[in-house]
């Protein structure tokens, strides 16, 4: 079964077959130094005034931070993902009063981007998660008030979509789907849907 | 001179190798087909639900949309994204009633990190910048209320750095830097500053 996107265009091979698996080899597991070279393209991702503000918090199945951050998970995400290698938290400085931080979200976007495609060249998948409670993630951990846990995401190695139940299973080998460039790209009035 | 990132472990060289340069080629000219394929990497990047709130203006050197773009940058940008082939404008849908567009810049943040690297893979130089005014940017293209032109990115051919005044040059040739990886990766408790 192949994944990768049907582009209108070529591009690099780890961006067109990058793509956000539930089915995760409960088989296998993970270490920092498998995940470095993935969070060292995070690391030189770039950002507003070269802030970086961004924080990894990573867990890894059998350990505590990994069981505690599977319990703080909601919905589908509490059913796949604990059988992922790793799970990471991202998060950003949240400080309403120095504007340069309004783009703590967008540059994390960008630093779990590069993360994600480095992981990719790597063997490995990422799938982002937007399903738990912030709140409850910030406590469990202690975070500084500042911070504000943003995403979840987990990484490990491919499994076989049989390990997912019937919903999940339809989605994950679903097509991949996209809106077309030319109701995204404009060099005129905006577009209308 | 090498802007490669001294990174701790390696990784794709597209990644190491991608940086913001101001300096671009102001006799090299760009078209929508040279910039499809990083629309297209772009295009393929994850957003919560797959909703893709994102949108791209792009304006070329000489069209009245570059034009316009760079009548409404701010401080040095206005000095050295005019010789870049082209400018986008990345702007995202802005809904606080929707609770899943609270990942609309996030996304915007994703998509661009895509979009740099398939630039860069493909020759080209891209820098993101933040200095324009928003509201400015988009009543002068008269963009739906909801939609905020978030970031500016110029794209173009690498240019020398002599082309630019004496502080925008020494910041061109400066030295990469960013945090050290035990700084930004925790595994127990958050680390302190």
């Amino acid at each position: 079964m192949s994944r990768d996107a049907e582009t209108s265009a070529p591009i690099l091979p780890v961006l067109a077959q990058r793509w956000s698996p539930r089915s995760f080899d409960p088989t296998k597991s993970l270490t920092l130094a498998d995940l470095t070279p993935a969070f060292e393209a995070a690391r030189w991702a770039p950002s507003a005034n070269n802030a970086q503000e961004w924080r990894f918090l990573v867990g890894f199945r059998g350990d505590s931070t990994f069981e505690t951050m599977t319990a703080n998970l909601s919905g589908w995400n509490a059913s796949w993902a604990p059988t992922a290698g790793a799970i990471v938290v991202g998060m950003y400085e949240d400080d309403p009063e120095n504007k340069a931080r309004d783009y703590a979200p967008y540059d994390l976007g960008q630093a779990v981007a590069h993360f994600s495609v480095q992981a990719h060249a790597d063997g490995l998948f990422v799938h982002q998660a937007a399903g738990f409670e912030r709140d409850a993630m910030a406590l469990a951990f202690n975070l500084p008030e500042t911070w504000k846990p943003f995403v979840v995401f987990a990484v490990g190695h491919l499994g076989a979509p049989e390990l997912l139940n019937e919903t999940l299973q339809a989605r994950e080998i679903a097509p991949r789907v996209r809106r077309p460039l030319d109701e995204t790209v404009f060099t005129g009035p905006f577009p209308s849907a």
